[in-house]
This record gives C-alpha cells, structure tokens and sequence, in this order.
C-alpha cells in the first residue's frame, strides 16, 4: 500500500492499469474513465509509433493532450510488440529490426530511439527497452537475453533526459531461471531506475513458476521502489502478487474479454451469450454499482451482445474495467486497514476457482 | 413550434429523433442520450419482434425498462423494414408474410399483430401497418397500395386499445401522385389518429418531388395534431420541411455516417479519414460545445478511425447528434422568436450546399 507521485498526479497502490493500447482505452471515451476513477492508463509504444507516429502527437501537444487525459500514463517499451506483433525481426547488439503489422514497412527499434518515442509521447513512466524472451526457451538463450536487456538498461537509462518529468522503470529479465533472474536483478538494480518490473512472465510458463519467479525476484528489489509485474491479471493471480509485494499491474483481460461477451464478477464469470442469460433480468452482478450494473439487465445486455451492437462492448467494457478497479480497491482497504492476510486468506480460493 | 405529451413526458416540435433501432441508439449509453438531451427515440418494430422478441421485452418490464430510457420511444409499424429487409414477402389483404434476415424464419405481419407488437414493447407513439410503396412505382400499384394501407389503418385503429396509454399515428400513402396523396389524406384522417405521418417519400423520388407532395398534403391533415415526415433527414430536407409544417423527424444518417467517418457540422461535412486532416488540431467543429469537440481533435478522431477504435464510432456519433438535436433547437428557437423564415432565407442555402 502505497502511492507514487508522478508530473500527473499521484496513483495509490497496488494499481490497475487499464490498456490504451492505440491511445485510447478500448471502447472507452475519458469521461468513462474519470467516472470510474481510473488513475493511470497504459500506452504501446510500438503501436503509437507505427500510427499516428510519436512525431505527430508531440507536434500535436503530446499524448495527454492528444487523447485529452490529464492523469498519467505509463508507456511500454516496445519490446514485447516488436517480437509478438511485427512481421518480422532481428536482433542485434544496436536493437530490433522489425517491419509492421500493418503496411510492412521496416524499423529499428533501439534503446535509445525507444527513449525517444516515449519522451515524445509524454509519458509519465517511461520503460527501459528490453528483449522480452519467450517460454519456453533455453537456459543459455535466457542467459545471453537477460543480459543484452541489462547492457539495454544502461543505454535506456543513458538516454534518459536527467532533467525529464518523467520517472523511468527497468525490467528485470531471466526466464524461470532463478539464478537468471538473481543476474538480472543484480544488474538492473545496479543501474539504479525509478521502478523495477518483472517481464517475461505471464508469457506461457505453469502459475506455480510464475509466482516462484516473483516470490524469488521481489526481495532483490529496492523496497521503496515501485515493483511492476507486467501482464499479469487473472484476478487471483493479482491478489497473490500483491501478497508478494507488487505494487502494479497492466493486463487487456477486462477489456479484451467484455468485447467478447464475457463479464467478471466477485462470483465467477459471465458468458453473456449463453442462453441461460435470455431472460434474465438482473444485472452483470447484482452486488456491482457500475453504470451497466445500475441500469441494464443480463438480458439486454445478452441481446446487445446476440445484434452485434457496438453498446454491447461499451457497456461490458465498463463493467469489466470496474471490476478490475473494485479489486484493487478492496485490496488497498485491506492493506490499510492491515487485514490484507485475512482477506487474502478468505477471498484468494474463490478467485481462484472462478478464474482457474 | 409546439408540443407533444406523451406518458413519458413532453417532447418539444420540431423534433429530431435519433433511431435506436435493435434497443439502442447505435454506440451510445443512455447517459449520453440524455446529455445531450434527446428527448425521444426510435425503436424498428421489425427488428425488435424478431430479436430478441416482444414478448421477452415485454416480460421485463417493457421496452422502456428493458433498455433503460424513461423518455418517449416511437416505434414504427414494421411495415418499411418488411419490405426492405426481410429475405421474401408476399403480401396480401390479410397481411405481410416474410422470412427474417437473421435466421430465414417465416412471419406474418398484420395490423393487428404490428399493433399488438408495439403494445408489448409499451411504445408511446404506436404507427399504424402500412405498405410502402417503392419508387418508381406505376400510378395503379400504388392507387391499390394507398387503399390497403387504408384498410390497414382501419384494422390498426381498432386494434389499438381504447385505454392505452399510448398515441397511435397514421401513415398517409399515395406515393408522388398528388390525386393518390390527396385521396389518402382523407382516407387516414377520417379514421382519426392522434397524428399523422407522410410515409413512402424519401425511397429515390427526386428532392422536388417530395417536397411537392410534401408541400401538397400537410394542409390536409388535422393542424391540431403532429406532422411527421418518416425518415427524411439531411438538414436542408430538415429546414425546408419544416418551413412545410412537419414536427417530426427520423433518420439513420447522423449515426450511420458516424460510423463511417463522416461528421457533419455547420459548415459543411468532413471526412475524418482524409490526409488533410492528419496533423488537425481543430475539433470536428470549432463552434460545437459537445463532448468530442470540446475535447479532441480531428487528428485524434482521425487516427482512431484509421485505427479502427470502437470510440471513433462513439465519439463521432455522439457529435453527430449533436449537430441535428443544435440544428433543430437553432430551428426552434427562430419559430419561438417569430423569425424563422428570415433564419431559414439566411442558412438553408448553406446546408443545400454543404449537403447536397
């Protein structure tokens, strides 16, 4: 429990970071967000780069002014699109050669233009350019990645304007592999960054290994500092790395999901096109007071989703992203009233059997 | 300039009334609607009866309830869509028989099934069954056309409970023949509705044509009782109509080209995917006070757009709204004051040039 200040204003921790991928929250206008009290957005770099260009929205004021949110925004890297999403790539010790998704055109990204576009960008939080490394991969490759990540660190943290508003997070790398993951903590830490995140997880390696990972990593970690786990976001899987000691987390789950028809709830999903769903009029979550749950009924919101309407996307998307919020709400109650175990103790095995 | 009660309240004429055809005004919540005060909407009485169901509608409360809007809801007949967008038809005195577009089902529509219909959804304004005739058409087509809607609309009257709460409205015919008109008018109006609706203009009849028979019907119906001209809607058709004393409008136009990047605005449309605005820092309109022009930019809309963001479509559409509900309360207030003819001598070349 605890909060980080940034040129935006102050997020309270541990937080839930929703996705804006292409700057905007999917399905979402601002206005949605500031009414269900969201305090930080994510931004892609690769996305924003590719289109509209980091060039045209610093010209245009920067991404704040650009997509008219006035809280903060943490960037990624980079990274991670470059090797999930592009057509094609090389890495080399200067960076990744890639070409687009979307017209094929070739790039480099390096540590330093990575820095630059998430300057120009304007973002709050600003992450070190790394090689994100696949599950499952083998140690030796693991090894030799985890370290062009930390020689990428320093030439990150070399590009990083001293005098930028912005903070700057490194990313720890190292696969499942402990004492790849004591190296790389070792070596990012002693760069020294304004937070730490663990990458490379939630990328297809068995839960248990995950949490072992960040059980393991988290206590090499400066403690004052914000600890990111990036990706990660079943909702069980939030609650144990809070009890682990992280303090943010990024994931498309709720909004990916609504625009699929599927809803969280404190008691287990919805498949909103089920039939069983056809008349039902209560709402999403009956314990729920999100604007969809106030006002529409699983019905409507089943025979929005059957049509086809783009409603339906919004109105679930509000809902999921509420969800996501009320967790970490109650989470950070918990902490501050210092039950956090107890809670943890009486709510995790349900979370863990409706999200398996 | 009048009024229009209804059991959800008043609506203020001239109106515009966004269509919300399957339940929903297409990518907006209801907060939105009534943000910007939209005072009644549209539900297609075809779409509804066969997704998701009167009766499924009506087992929750009604249609009001069931999407959450407690302001007026107009329901047309059925009739239009039956011959624009089921798969087969074939009509005869007793009816309409058709196949769904959704799953090739068949289906009668009669008077008093379409009236029975849009009682279970609890509409407020209730049309009455008509048959629309296409343009072209031949002069005794639709003579013996104009007579069963006649006919129909007999059956509609007495089928309409004598308690409902409800207005039932009736469809005048004749297509672009002035005796046919004429000869409908009195058929409609000596059954007796508590208004009246010009139906069959606005199908590929040249501009003139409408207006001329638009021009030529309005003094035979009731003066007392509201004039609705069924699903004309550029803004000049809107001016000139009105000049002609229609109250009541409907089109798809502000949402549909919403959806497809088209804003319009009073000086004239933009097409938000166009290079020309790419680097645009201006709003969609600069004199617009709604919600996306008091915050983004056409460079943003631009790219959210090209991006293929669901809030392109939101953002854009609840502009578009706007623009009608602005051009209709800028025609309302001009009644109020006594100057419309002046505000219309002065502005309707502008919008005959920016939307030809």
């Amino acid at each position: 429990m605890g909060e980080i200040s940034t040129s935006h204003g102050k997020i309270f921790t541990p937080v839930f970071m929703p996705v804006g991928t292409q700057g905007t929250v999917k399905a979402m206008t601002h206005e949605m967000l500031l009414q269900m009290n969201v305090e930080i957005i994510l931004g892609n770099t690769y996305h924003l780069y590719l289109r509209p260009g980091h060039k045209l929205i610093e010209s245009l004021g920067g991404l704040h002014r650009f997509i008219s949110w006035d809280r903060p925004i943490l960037t990624d890297s980079g990274g991670f699109q470059v090797y999930s999403m592009s057509d094609l790539n090389k890495v080399t010790e200067e960076g990744v050669f890639f070409r687009s998704h979307i017209d094929g055109s070739a790039h480099l990204f390096t540590p330093e233009s990575s820095i630059e576009v998430q300057t120009a960008l304007g973002s709050d939080i600003i992450m070190a350019f790394d090689e994100c490394t696949p599950y499952p991969a083998a140690r030796q490759q693991v090894a030799e990645s985890a370290d062009l990540t930390a020689r990428w660190a320093k030439r990150s943290k070399d590009a990083h304007l001293e005098n930028s508003d912005s903070a700057l997070f490194g990313i720890i790398q190292g696969g499942i592999y402990q004492d790849l993951r004591a190296k790389s903590a070792g070596d990012i830490c002693s760069i020294g960054f304004d937070g730490y995140a663990l990458g490379g997880l939630s990328v297809g390696e068995p839960k248990d290994q995950m949490f072992e990972i960040v059980e393991y990593t988290v206590p090499m970690i400066p403690e004052d500092k914000p600890h990111y786990l990036m990706g990660a976001g079943m909702p069980a899987d939030i609650i144990e790395a809070v009890s682990m000691g992280i303090d943010m987390f990024d994931c498309v789950l709720p909004t990916r999901n609504a625009r699929n028809g599927y809803a969280f709830t404190h008691n287990g999903k919805i498949i909103i096109k089920h039939a069983k769903y056809k008349e039902d009029a209560l709402p999403v979550d009956p314990e729920c007071g999100c604007y969809t749950c106030r006002n529409f009924s699983r019905a409507y919101l089943r025979h929005l989703f059957m049509a086809g309407e783009i409603t339906a996307a919004v109105l679930l998307t509000i809902h999921n992203l509420h969800f996501y919020l009320d967790l970490l709400n109650r989470i950070r109650q918990s902490l501050k009233s210092g039950r956090f175990c107890d809670w943890m103790a009486m709510n995790l095995p349900r979370y863990k059997e409706a999200y398996p």
